[in-house]
């Protein structure tokens, strides 16, 4: 049967601000990358948000950042391997003390925003975050982008390692996501991020911008819960996929 | 034969700022208490001063604080217990990912600053600390203040408590510390001090301010590595010790 | 004729993140307090801020807080006179570079949360805010809770100073506020809440929870927007005391 | 008479982290670059610092830098020119308010680590920046890379703009900073390094590391308060000016 996962970030909210539909985006994904008190996040949201996920039964991930709460962790910082090695590893164990403690297991890691672009750009960046992950417990999945050097990183240490699709972005020929300065980059259309979807999971192709047919095997889906018609759309991908026979499922399904 | 743990802070640096004199107080004591990021500390230094334990062969514990890197977490701060609970379990995560990965177990946990002189006081937030390290590990010691709210809740859970003992202080008659504002309440008599702890080891008991001998039986001496003159402190307290007879030993040595 | 001011806080977003219907509220008040970066607020969001105040024709004042962004200001910190002094200009000068290039004049200044509060009651801290606004410019005016230590201490020094009332609070005999803790303490119904504001403005007098009626002098009324009935609440009152033929001026007006 | 500056960082501590040696270094300068707080320094910081420098009567400028006290304000960070120029205006204000009430005026601002690095090549940045401090003051002179992108953007606006030497770096043949990668690039040799100061202060050029002569005026050096040896390398350079002749002048005394 086919299967993929759907992940989306989840308790970005900080002491007396809150950000995102936690509750109501739940319910329809799989996996979850909870903010670690970095570039969003704070202790008492990971408490409250590691309980919404258990009563929700998706499975959990550690989503570190940049020091940068003030940018959201959007913004490239130039931070060195030891630091990246040091800062990926401070939040998965501040994670994994609420995990832990509530019973759960860390499924996954997924970086952030601006951490995650460099790193799937930068060899040794990526080796950092992988080689924090790895020495602090093997059994964890890299959540990444497809193709990129974190997934390199990851395989190259033996760690299990999960490609992500974006559903609303338009992909080149080598498979690499458009530039979101480039017209057409970004996919408006529901039926379409959706149809494109469908055609990855059943054939692992995607079509480029250039009408070019490339190979893109993904196990999990990029969705957000930032506003109501994001939910919205997640709900629906969510339906479409199982009427299609797809079961959505937790990486630790998929990335055996 | 007689036993006695020797702590003291360590991993105080931020950044580009250093203190403390890390490698030269450490070879005097017995166990560290590490700063988790929070009043001090960041990801790069626990990495360096987890290494650095190691390498001396002391015992490690957290050392968590106040998020007030401006005030050193020497400030009150009127945090909830739910707040409490959930910092203490965030830095200790942190803390215990640089531990793992490098080999080492928490020995202890010994609050900060304002953190410490807070819940020694206050039932509640004692109760909050001590859930939060009895959550994560309940084979964890609880380090604190001798006599305090927080020996009592690590009891109430039956968590192991050592007590702690200040040698350059003075005691009232309820084995309460002497307030700083008080003449006489720091001892600056290196001889007279290391007469009482010896006295307080040997005996069980230590004269207060107004005279009397009151009963204090303490598992661990806090000590200082700021300067030069604090850690040519703790040799001396180190040595007069050994000679007396009494083994310098970590404090899973004497909390059993 | 009869005056009086309404002002709000304002600018209370942090990066990302957004709090309050800042261009909602803006149009039924006469000065607003604007966050100074510290407990919220950021550079970009200042800047916005200042604009918004500027169009709507509201005089503007800083607001500045404790540094607790994670407790959004609202905790107890036992910061030093020492150091209130030196927040209070610090944050009163990033202030004034967003109103002097925006060409706007600073006409008060009201501490936020915790620092309001803490300050209402202590003689020394009060002094070392008002301190600090009077080094800084003479001509800006104080807004504080009436009957306060702030109002004490800056009339001590010469300064203007502004007393503000709470429409939706309990006052005991002495003109403190009723704790939250106490039943009755906070008053719900809109209606009462109106016409113990106008009771106050046309006779200087407001009745206690006791039954008695005591002197309350007030300049300001403080209101909120945090949320769509709180902004309703505020155009509610507006039109009530406009229809009761009482101004709504800012407070340069009233406190000459 | 020939002139020169002397300007070095100055008031980098934070809270219980003391850094610099700034009451010493101070006394052989012209002009002091203040930390505002964000990259370092901190309120009370501030006020001691701008006390000590009315003391040694030396002229003070802001030192804005990246919100990164964890990077000391050393990585680069993409930020937009939008936040750049917020950023700027918020320092220079809140350093401001310390210099106004201690009856100084701010002679100039230099920005700090990579913020001054990236302005200096990036032109928007650079814009940016000199316009928040154009439009807060048209009076402050800007102190910056010579020949940099900073430097042109003051001029733009008509701003007075203090070109800056570093004594200890080898320059291409364009007039820029020789990669600190490349060998050769920092001079260690104190003398080699003060005869190459008094060559560009006679002659207005330097011989780039490539044998070529080359212009280059600048109107301050800059110098380092951070250890013994930095302090003793500005005595001696303050001596051997003096007895070359030149004057050691502030900015506004170069830059008219």
């Amino acid at each position: 049967m086919l299967k993929i996962d759907l992940n989306c970030d989840l308790g970005e909210s900080f002491g007396n601000y809150k950000i995102g539909l936690d509750e109501q985006v739940i319910q329809s994904v799989s996996s979850v990358n909870i903010a670690c008190g970095w570039h969003a996040g704070d202790p008492v949201v990971l408490e409250k948000t590691i309980r919404l996920a258990k009563e929700n039964g998706v499975a959990v991930g550690a989503h570190p950042g940049f020091p940068d709460l003030l940018g959201f962790g959007r913004r490239n910082m130039a931070i060195s391997t030891e630091e990246a090695y040091a800062y990926t590893k401070y939040q998965l164990g501040a994670f994994y003390a609420f995990a832990k403690t509530n019973g759960m297991t860390i499924q996954h890691v997924k970086p952030h925003g601006a951490f995650y672009n460099m790193a799937g750009k930068d060899q040794k960046l990526a080796q950092a975050i992988c080689k924090a992950i790895y020495d602090f417990d093997r059994e964890i999945i890299l959540l990444a982008l497809a193709g990129s050097r974190m997934i390199e990183a990851a395989e190259e240490l033996g760690m299990k390692a999960a490609q992500e699709f974006f559903a609303d972005r338009a992909y080149d020929d080598d498979g690499n996501l458009a530039p979101r300065s480039m017209e057409g980059s970004v996919i408006h259309d529901t039926n379409v991020a959706i149809s494109r979807v469908i055609t990855m999971i059943k054939t692992g192709k995607v079509v480029s911008f250039t009408g070019k047919e490339i190979n893109l095997k993904c196990d999990s889906i990029c969705v957000h819960g930032d506003n109501s018609s994001a939910v919205e759309f997640v709900r629906t991908i969510r339906e479409r996929l199982i009427k299609e026979g797809i079961c959505i499922a937790p990486l630790h399904d998929i990335c055996k």
